[in-house]
Protein backbone atom coordinates (compact mmCIF):
# COMPACT_ATOMS: atom_id res chain seq x y z
CA UNK A 1 0.00 0.00 0.00
CA UNK A 2 2.79 2.26 -1.15
CA UNK A 3 -0.16 4.48 -2.67
CA UNK A 4 -3.15 4.76 -1.18
CA UNK A 5 -5.61 2.01 -2.05
CA UNK A 6 -9.60 2.61 -2.29
CA UNK A 7 -12.13 0.04 -0.70
CA UNK A 8 -13.12 -1.75 -3.24
CA UNK A 9 -9.73 -3.12 -3.94
CA UNK A 10 -9.25 -4.40 -0.46
CA UNK A 11 -8.89 -8.13 0.01
CA UNK A 12 -10.59 -9.25 3.32
CA UNK A 13 -7.28 -9.60 5.00
CA UNK A 14 -6.46 -5.83 4.76
CA UNK A 15 -10.18 -4.61 5.32
CA UNK A 16 -9.48 -6.35 8.79
CA UNK A 17 -6.01 -5.06 9.20
CA UNK A 18 -8.12 -1.86 8.24
CA UNK A 19 -10.45 -1.82 10.80
CA UNK A 20 -7.59 -3.27 14.03
CA UNK A 21 -5.77 -0.01 13.04
CA UNK A 22 -8.84 2.34 13.56
CA UNK A 23 -9.49 0.23 16.85
CA UNK A 24 -6.00 0.82 17.83
CA UNK A 25 -5.90 4.71 17.04
CA UNK A 26 -7.90 6.40 20.00
CA UNK A 27 -8.86 9.83 17.95
CA UNK A 28 -8.61 11.69 14.66
CA UNK A 29 -9.09 14.68 12.61
CA UNK A 30 -12.40 15.36 11.23
CA UNK A 31 -12.49 17.86 8.22
CA UNK A 32 -15.45 20.21 7.21
CA UNK A 33 -15.99 23.27 4.93
CA UNK A 34 -15.79 26.41 7.04
CA UNK A 35 -18.57 29.08 7.04
CA UNK A 36 -16.30 31.28 5.00
CA UNK A 37 -15.45 28.50 2.58
CA UNK A 38 -12.04 27.91 4.38
CA UNK A 39 -10.86 23.44 5.36
CA UNK A 40 -11.57 23.55 9.34
CA UNK A 41 -10.34 20.92 11.14
CA UNK A 42 -11.01 18.84 14.77
CA UNK A 43 -8.87 16.58 16.36
CA UNK A 44 -11.58 13.80 17.76
CA UNK A 45 -11.99 10.54 20.00
CA UNK A 46 -13.74 8.28 17.53
CA UNK A 47 -14.98 4.58 16.96
CA UNK A 48 -15.42 2.59 13.78
CA UNK A 49 -18.51 0.49 13.81
CA UNK A 50 -19.98 -1.75 10.85
CA UNK A 51 -18.09 0.27 8.28
CA UNK A 52 -19.51 4.29 10.18
CA UNK A 53 -17.17 6.27 12.10
CA UNK A 54 -19.12 7.97 15.25
CA UNK A 55 -17.36 11.34 16.76
CA UNK A 56 -19.45 13.27 19.27
CA UNK A 57 -19.03 17.08 20.93
CA UNK A 58 -21.76 19.22 22.52
CA UNK A 59 -25.37 20.33 20.83
CA UNK A 60 -24.06 23.93 20.58
CA UNK A 61 -20.66 24.01 19.21
CA UNK A 62 -19.28 24.89 15.93
CA UNK A 63 -19.04 21.52 14.85
CA UNK A 64 -22.27 21.11 14.94
CA UNK A 65 -23.10 24.83 13.26
CA UNK A 66 -20.43 23.48 10.64
CA UNK A 67 -21.93 20.60 9.92
CA UNK A 68 -25.24 21.45 10.29
CA UNK A 69 -24.50 24.01 7.29
CA UNK A 70 -22.38 21.60 5.05
CA UNK A 71 -22.68 18.09 6.17
CA UNK A 72 -19.36 17.08 3.80
CA UNK A 73 -16.67 15.66 5.68
CA UNK A 74 -13.22 14.19 5.64
CA UNK A 75 -11.56 11.71 8.53
CA UNK A 76 -8.07 11.25 8.54
CA UNK A 77 -6.33 8.79 11.08
CA UNK A 78 -2.58 8.46 10.87
CA UNK A 79 0.26 6.92 13.19
CA UNK A 80 4.03 7.46 12.67
CA UNK A 81 5.76 4.25 13.43
CA UNK A 82 9.26 5.15 12.43
CA UNK A 83 11.38 8.03 11.25
CA UNK A 84 14.17 6.74 9.01
CA UNK A 85 16.97 8.43 9.21
CA UNK A 86 19.12 10.07 6.07
CA UNK A 87 21.93 8.33 7.30
CA UNK A 88 20.51 4.42 6.89
CA UNK A 89 21.01 4.99 2.92
CA UNK A 90 23.03 7.63 2.25
CA UNK A 91 26.33 8.87 4.47
CA UNK A 92 26.32 12.37 3.06
CA UNK A 93 22.70 13.87 1.35
CA UNK A 94 19.69 14.64 4.13
CA UNK A 95 17.51 13.71 1.08
CA UNK A 96 16.34 10.27 1.65
CA UNK A 97 15.49 10.95 5.10
CA UNK A 98 11.41 9.86 5.65
CA UNK A 99 9.03 8.35 8.00
CA UNK A 100 7.15 5.17 7.84
CA UNK A 101 3.48 5.20 8.94
CA UNK A 102 -0.03 4.31 8.53
CA UNK A 103 -3.07 6.92 7.56
CA UNK A 104 -6.52 6.04 6.50
CA UNK A 105 -8.63 8.79 4.99
CA UNK A 106 -12.32 8.64 4.84
CA UNK A 107 -14.52 10.79 2.90
CA UNK A 108 -18.63 10.76 3.51
CA UNK A 109 -21.46 12.72 5.23
CA UNK A 110 -21.86 13.70 8.57
CA UNK A 111 -25.27 12.85 9.63
CA UNK A 112 -26.81 13.61 13.24
CA UNK A 113 -27.77 10.51 15.29
CA UNK A 114 -31.19 11.00 17.55
CA UNK A 115 -31.90 7.44 17.66
CA UNK A 116 -31.61 6.44 21.30
CA UNK A 117 -30.53 2.92 20.83
CA UNK A 118 -28.20 3.50 18.13
CA UNK A 119 -26.60 6.46 20.06
CA UNK A 120 -26.17 3.84 23.43
CA UNK A 121 -24.42 1.07 20.46
CA UNK A 122 -21.94 3.91 19.46
CA UNK A 123 -21.65 5.04 23.04
CA UNK A 124 -20.62 1.34 23.98
CA UNK A 125 -18.91 1.25 20.97
CA UNK A 126 -16.56 4.34 22.63
CA UNK A 127 -16.25 2.52 26.12
CA UNK A 128 -15.11 -0.75 24.88
CA UNK A 129 -12.37 1.59 22.73
CA UNK A 130 -11.32 3.52 25.08
CA UNK A 131 -12.28 1.99 28.38
CA UNK A 132 -11.99 -1.40 27.43
CA UNK A 133 -10.88 -2.54 31.35
CA UNK A 134 -14.73 -1.66 31.89
CA UNK A 135 -15.78 -0.08 35.35
CA UNK A 136 -19.27 1.26 34.61
CA UNK A 137 -22.83 0.24 34.06
CA UNK A 138 -23.83 -0.89 30.51
CA UNK A 139 -25.34 2.22 28.57
CA UNK A 140 -29.20 1.68 28.66
CA UNK A 141 -31.86 4.16 27.46
CA UNK A 142 -33.93 2.53 29.70
CA UNK A 143 -32.05 4.08 32.24
CA UNK A 144 -33.06 7.57 34.02
CA UNK A 145 -29.45 8.97 34.35
CA UNK A 146 -28.50 6.97 31.18
CA UNK A 147 -31.39 8.72 29.05
CA UNK A 148 -31.05 12.07 30.24
CA UNK A 149 -27.19 12.29 29.23
CA UNK A 150 -28.04 10.66 25.71
CA UNK A 151 -30.25 13.05 25.05
CA UNK A 152 -28.10 15.57 26.13
CA UNK A 153 -25.05 14.87 23.87
CA UNK A 154 -24.66 15.45 20.03
CA UNK A 155 -23.39 12.14 18.36
CA UNK A 156 -22.31 12.41 14.66
CA UNK A 157 -22.02 9.60 12.15
CA UNK A 158 -20.05 9.56 9.24
CA UNK A 159 -21.18 7.59 6.34
CA UNK A 160 -18.33 6.38 4.50
CA UNK A 161 -18.73 7.80 0.45
CA UNK A 162 -14.75 6.63 -0.34
CA UNK A 163 -12.34 5.19 2.44
CA UNK A 164 -8.46 4.84 1.23
CA UNK A 165 -5.47 3.36 3.07
CA UNK A 166 -1.85 4.10 2.92
CA UNK A 167 0.76 1.71 5.04
CA UNK A 168 4.37 2.96 3.83
CA UNK A 169 6.78 0.62 4.84
CA UNK A 170 9.75 0.77 2.50
CA UNK A 171 7.80 -1.83 -0.11
CA UNK A 172 9.63 0.02 -3.31
CA UNK A 173 13.04 -0.55 -1.49
CA UNK A 174 14.74 -3.24 -3.35
CA UNK A 175 15.79 -5.91 -1.50
CA UNK A 176 19.59 -4.95 -0.59
CA UNK A 177 18.50 -1.61 0.79
CA UNK A 178 15.48 -3.62 2.65
CA UNK A 179 17.55 -5.71 4.20
CA UNK A 180 20.14 -2.99 5.32
CA UNK A 181 17.03 -0.81 6.68
CA UNK A 182 15.84 -3.98 8.59
CA UNK A 183 19.38 -4.38 10.82
CA UNK A 184 19.90 -0.75 10.78
CA UNK A 185 16.13 -0.59 12.47
CA UNK A 186 16.88 -3.84 14.76
CA UNK A 187 20.90 -2.00 15.93
CA UNK A 188 18.55 1.18 16.81
CA UNK A 189 15.29 -0.65 18.46
CA UNK A 190 14.02 2.20 19.99
CA UNK A 191 10.52 3.35 20.57
CA UNK A 192 8.13 1.36 17.57
CA UNK A 193 10.89 0.11 15.46
CA UNK A 194 10.44 -3.45 16.77
CA UNK A 195 6.72 -3.39 15.34
CA UNK A 196 8.22 -1.33 12.23
CA UNK A 197 10.48 -4.37 11.14
CA UNK A 198 7.84 -6.86 11.49
CA UNK A 199 5.15 -4.25 9.17
CA UNK A 200 8.45 -4.07 6.56
CA UNK A 201 8.77 -7.93 6.24
CA UNK A 202 4.71 -8.44 6.35
CA UNK A 203 4.59 -5.73 3.21
CA UNK A 204 7.54 -6.46 1.64
CA UNK A 205 5.96 -7.45 -2.27
CA UNK A 206 8.10 -10.09 -2.29
CA UNK A 207 7.27 -11.96 0.57
CA UNK A 208 3.59 -10.81 -0.37
CA UNK A 209 1.22 -14.11 -0.03
CA UNK B 1 -6.46 26.55 27.56
CA UNK B 2 -9.96 24.77 28.06
CA UNK B 3 -11.52 27.53 25.24
CA UNK B 4 -9.39 27.44 22.13
CA UNK B 5 -7.17 30.67 22.23
CA UNK B 6 -6.25 32.82 19.73
CA UNK B 7 -2.68 33.66 19.09
CA UNK B 8 -3.32 37.53 20.03
CA UNK B 9 -4.48 36.56 23.52
CA UNK B 10 -1.02 34.42 24.33
CA UNK B 11 1.47 35.45 26.73
CA UNK B 12 4.81 35.08 25.94
CA UNK B 13 5.06 32.43 27.95
CA UNK B 14 1.93 30.20 26.38
CA UNK B 15 3.92 30.89 22.58
CA UNK B 16 7.45 29.48 23.47
CA UNK B 17 4.84 26.33 24.90
CA UNK B 18 2.87 26.54 22.04
CA UNK B 19 6.28 26.29 20.02
CA UNK B 20 7.72 23.73 21.90
CA UNK B 21 4.79 21.63 21.18
CA UNK B 22 4.99 22.07 17.76
CA UNK B 23 8.90 21.05 17.69
CA UNK B 24 7.99 18.13 20.19
CA UNK B 25 4.89 16.83 17.33
CA UNK B 26 6.84 15.20 14.11
CA UNK B 27 3.20 15.53 12.24
CA UNK B 28 0.22 17.53 11.53
CA UNK B 29 -2.59 17.21 9.43
CA UNK B 30 -3.31 19.49 6.59
CA UNK B 31 -6.93 20.26 5.92
CA UNK B 32 -7.40 21.81 2.34
CA UNK B 33 -10.57 22.52 -0.05
CA UNK B 34 -11.04 19.43 -2.65
CA UNK B 35 -12.02 20.03 -6.49
CA UNK B 36 -15.36 18.89 -5.64
CA UNK B 37 -15.77 20.94 -2.60
CA UNK B 38 -15.23 18.50 -0.61
CA UNK B 39 -12.35 18.94 2.30
CA UNK B 40 -9.68 16.71 1.92
CA UNK B 41 -6.61 15.89 4.48
CA UNK B 42 -3.08 14.79 4.51
CA UNK B 43 -1.04 13.51 6.90
CA UNK B 44 2.21 14.98 7.29
CA UNK B 45 5.22 16.02 8.80
CA UNK B 46 5.90 19.53 9.15
CA UNK B 47 8.03 22.21 10.75
CA UNK B 48 7.07 25.66 12.65
CA UNK B 49 9.80 28.21 12.14
CA UNK B 50 9.96 31.78 12.80
CA UNK B 51 5.64 31.79 13.07
CA UNK B 52 5.01 29.45 9.93
CA UNK B 53 4.72 26.18 9.00
CA UNK B 54 6.55 24.34 6.07
CA UNK B 55 5.33 21.28 4.61
CA UNK B 56 6.74 19.09 1.62
CA UNK B 57 5.70 16.99 -1.00
CA UNK B 58 6.10 15.33 -4.47
CA UNK B 59 5.88 18.12 -7.51
CA UNK B 60 3.28 16.57 -9.55
CA UNK B 61 0.92 15.09 -6.60
CA UNK B 62 -2.53 15.36 -5.72
CA UNK B 63 -1.54 18.14 -3.10
CA UNK B 64 0.15 20.53 -5.66
CA UNK B 65 -2.63 20.31 -7.58
CA UNK B 66 -4.99 21.45 -4.92
CA UNK B 67 -3.50 23.97 -3.20
CA UNK B 68 -2.79 25.58 -6.98
CA UNK B 69 -6.03 25.52 -7.67
CA UNK B 70 -7.20 26.71 -3.53
CA UNK B 71 -4.58 27.83 -1.25
CA UNK B 72 -6.65 28.45 1.78
CA UNK B 73 -5.21 25.77 4.02
CA UNK B 74 -5.57 24.96 8.21
CA UNK B 75 -2.86 22.84 9.53
CA UNK B 76 -4.00 20.58 12.98
CA UNK B 77 -1.76 19.18 15.48
CA UNK B 78 -2.91 17.02 18.37
CA UNK B 79 -1.66 15.31 21.31
CA UNK B 80 -3.66 13.17 23.35
CA UNK B 81 -1.82 12.19 27.04
CA UNK B 82 -4.21 10.61 28.76
CA UNK B 83 -7.92 8.78 28.90
CA UNK B 84 -9.91 9.76 31.72
CA UNK B 85 -11.54 6.79 32.72
CA UNK B 86 -15.41 7.41 33.74
CA UNK B 87 -14.56 5.87 37.19
CA UNK B 88 -12.28 8.06 38.02
CA UNK B 89 -15.42 10.61 39.12
CA UNK B 90 -18.38 7.79 38.78
CA UNK B 91 -18.62 4.54 39.49
CA UNK B 92 -21.76 3.96 37.40
CA UNK B 93 -21.96 6.24 34.69
CA UNK B 94 -19.90 6.05 31.25
CA UNK B 95 -20.50 9.61 30.64
CA UNK B 96 -17.66 11.45 32.59
CA UNK B 97 -14.86 9.71 30.57
CA UNK B 98 -12.71 11.81 28.46
CA UNK B 99 -9.35 12.66 27.15
CA UNK B 100 -6.68 15.36 28.05
CA UNK B 101 -4.65 16.69 24.80
CA UNK B 102 -2.99 19.61 23.55
CA UNK B 103 -3.75 20.78 20.17
CA UNK B 104 -2.66 23.68 17.46
CA UNK B 105 -4.86 24.86 14.49
CA UNK B 106 -3.70 27.05 11.99
CA UNK B 107 -5.67 28.83 9.48
CA UNK B 108 -3.53 30.35 6.94
CA UNK B 109 -2.69 30.56 2.75
CA UNK B 110 -0.23 27.52 0.72
CA UNK B 111 2.55 29.37 -0.59
CA UNK B 112 4.79 27.33 -2.98
CA UNK B 113 8.22 27.80 -2.42
CA UNK B 114 11.17 28.19 -4.85
CA UNK B 115 13.87 30.36 -3.53
CA UNK B 116 16.75 27.67 -2.90
CA UNK B 117 18.01 29.24 0.49
CA UNK B 118 14.19 29.48 2.00
CA UNK B 119 13.92 25.77 0.94
CA UNK B 120 17.64 24.76 1.95
CA UNK B 121 16.69 26.97 5.67
CA UNK B 122 13.81 25.06 5.35
CA UNK B 123 15.14 21.27 5.00
CA UNK B 124 17.45 22.23 7.55
CA UNK B 125 14.65 22.80 10.16
CA UNK B 126 13.26 19.64 9.52
CA UNK B 127 16.52 17.74 10.07
CA UNK B 128 17.30 19.68 13.00
CA UNK B 129 13.72 18.33 14.37
CA UNK B 130 13.11 14.80 13.07
CA UNK B 131 17.22 13.97 13.40
CA UNK B 132 18.60 15.73 15.74
CA UNK B 133 21.53 13.43 16.20
CA UNK B 134 23.00 14.87 12.28
CA UNK B 135 24.75 12.15 10.35
CA UNK B 136 24.25 14.42 7.18
CA UNK B 137 26.33 17.32 5.48
CA UNK B 138 24.74 20.81 5.70
CA UNK B 139 22.17 21.70 3.30
CA UNK B 140 23.86 24.29 0.98
CA UNK B 141 21.87 24.95 -2.54
CA UNK B 142 25.66 25.80 -3.76
CA UNK B 143 26.18 21.95 -3.11
CA UNK B 144 25.24 20.35 -6.62
CA UNK B 145 23.79 17.21 -5.32
CA UNK B 146 21.75 18.98 -2.47
CA UNK B 147 20.79 21.54 -5.34
CA UNK B 148 19.06 19.14 -8.16
CA UNK B 149 17.11 17.68 -4.37
CA UNK B 150 16.05 20.78 -3.51
CA UNK B 151 14.91 21.98 -7.24
CA UNK B 152 12.93 18.98 -7.58
CA UNK B 153 11.52 18.42 -4.23
CA UNK B 154 8.35 21.00 -3.85
CA UNK B 155 8.17 23.24 -0.54
CA UNK B 156 4.81 24.87 1.14
CA UNK B 157 4.94 27.74 3.44
CA UNK B 158 2.01 28.33 5.43
CA UNK B 159 1.58 32.25 5.78
CA UNK B 160 -0.73 31.85 9.07
CA UNK B 161 -3.63 33.82 9.25
CA UNK B 162 -4.76 32.75 12.66
CA UNK B 163 -3.13 30.40 15.05
CA UNK B 164 -5.41 29.13 18.36
CA UNK B 165 -4.50 26.51 20.70
CA UNK B 166 -6.62 24.19 23.27
CA UNK B 167 -4.79 22.41 25.99
CA UNK B 168 -7.61 20.13 28.16
CA UNK B 169 -5.84 19.27 31.26
CA UNK B 170 -9.02 19.53 33.71
CA UNK B 171 -8.43 23.50 33.97
CA UNK B 172 -12.57 23.38 35.20
CA UNK B 173 -12.55 21.04 37.42
CA UNK B 174 -13.30 21.53 41.07
CA UNK B 175 -10.38 21.55 43.84
CA UNK B 176 -11.21 18.33 45.20
CA UNK B 177 -11.97 16.58 41.88
CA UNK B 178 -8.84 17.64 40.48
CA UNK B 179 -7.14 16.44 43.40
CA UNK B 180 -8.88 13.13 43.31
CA UNK B 181 -8.00 12.55 39.46
CA UNK B 182 -4.13 13.37 40.15
CA UNK B 183 -3.99 10.74 42.89
CA UNK B 184 -6.32 8.52 40.56
CA UNK B 185 -3.28 8.98 37.91
CA UNK B 186 -0.29 8.76 40.40
CA UNK B 187 -1.96 5.24 41.06
CA UNK B 188 -2.20 4.25 37.57
CA UNK B 189 1.23 5.76 36.41
CA UNK B 190 1.02 4.70 32.44
CA UNK B 191 2.23 6.10 29.41
CA UNK B 192 1.98 9.67 29.61
CA UNK B 193 0.40 9.87 33.02
CA UNK B 194 3.09 11.72 35.02
CA UNK B 195 3.64 14.23 32.68
CA UNK B 196 -0.06 14.49 32.62
CA UNK B 197 -0.49 15.69 36.20
CA UNK B 198 2.90 18.23 35.62
CA UNK B 199 0.34 19.64 33.07
CA UNK B 200 -2.69 19.35 35.10
CA UNK B 201 -0.52 21.30 37.94
CA UNK B 202 0.59 23.76 35.62
CA UNK B 203 -2.85 24.81 33.85
CA UNK B 204 -4.42 24.75 37.25
CA UNK B 205 -6.49 28.72 37.33
CA UNK B 206 -5.87 28.66 40.98
CA UNK B 207 -1.64 27.78 40.91
CA UNK B 208 -1.80 30.02 37.66
CA UNK B 209 0.99 32.73 38.14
Amino acid sequence: MTQPMRRKEFTIGEQQEIEQFLHEVSYGHLGMIGEDGWPHIVALNFVYVEGHFYVHGSKIGEKMRLLGSDPRVTFSVAKEYAIIPSYFSDPKLACPATAFFKSVLARGRAILVEDLHEKARAFSAFMSKLQPEGGYDEIDPADDEYRKNLLGVALIRLDVEDLSAKFKFGQNLTEPRREKLIHNLQDRNQNLDAETIELMKKYCPAHKE
